[in-house]
């Protein structure tokens, strides 16, 4: 299993999880504004990282702040009751690629 | 290999196209502030889609901005020379996942 | 007259112009989504100009770019029926500033 | 004078404020980073509210959030040593308005 199927599968287990405990059940508790600021916050601080890289300074920061804002767009999906797999199904349908539909047919 | 070995593998062929011919091609070829303007575009664009989602407008635009959010991520990350496994593999470590270095050992 | 209150004069002038003609009558007829997706382009071009600032290129940009953000919210608030000079009082009362109400009270 | 020159002479003074005692001596303090991040917070807290708005929930909240983000491009802008005057200048020079230029022949 993928590393975004994973992750999909944790992210829906903390729906029952104590907002006191969890991030990401603190994030569904708060609602979708507080989560959609947060898709907003970690997209500023891709652009910020990305341009401090190309001005000479090695930032290893990029690479985490991708990783916030792929995240956040995960628990936002989640959140609204859609599946993350339809976006890679999505890529792989715009470029050719096999992704979900391949999958299938390999697995019967 | 997963969607987004195969969509990097696809991004960074694009590398040698023809601006005028490709879409990944004329992006590099505009340059980083062209790609991280079109970042901060697609995360204005999943906003508003989720929002529109929340409001009892079904939105099936939101899974296809999504999309459009990670794609150019990736673009910006090998326009940059990062590897986009690094943000899987991020995300796997700090959910105690298995990621690369699993799949490593398995490979072994 | 200041030159918030002109531009909120014209912008609402606005309203009836044709949209093949003006600018902002075609982003009036576009609708709330378009127009906040400008407002999300714009503030990412500030972004990217400001750092640009502060990487030693000077970047006469900068400016433009936040008359192309203030210009927007200014269009939002105008087709959402809000009043721009609301904005002013509302940062002239968190300042101690003399605004709007001691205006009012000089004219008389 | 205007309150966006008084906000602005307000700024500058804080300049030589403490850190511990001032919120924009504070973000003077953080750097550019800091405040462009705070920028697109308040760039996706504006569009947020601006929805909600449109959805039938009356949202006084809107004023609020167009206050703080241009309040933190103002603060941008000291920090980087431009005049937010130009960017008023700017927008009425746009639109064929009274601006600065006026101002000074009157007050001659």
């Amino acid at each position: 299993m993928d590393i975004i199927s994973q992750l999909t599968s944790v992210l829906t287990d903390r729906r029952d999880a104590d907002p006191a405990q969890s991030y990401v059940a603190s994030l569904y508790a708060d609602g979708t504004n507080k989560i959609l600021e947060k898709v907003g916050e970690e997209a500023t601080e891709v652009i910020l990282a990305a341009k401090d890289t190309t001005h000479g300074t090695p930032d290893a920061a990029l690479i985490g702040e991708v990783a916030d804002l792929w995240f956040h767009t995960l628990v936002m999906l989640v959140h609204l009751g859609q599946d993350p797999q339809e976006v890679l199904d999505t890529l792989a349908e715009r470029f050719g690629i096999s992704g979900h539909t391949e999958k299938a047919t390999r697995d019967t």
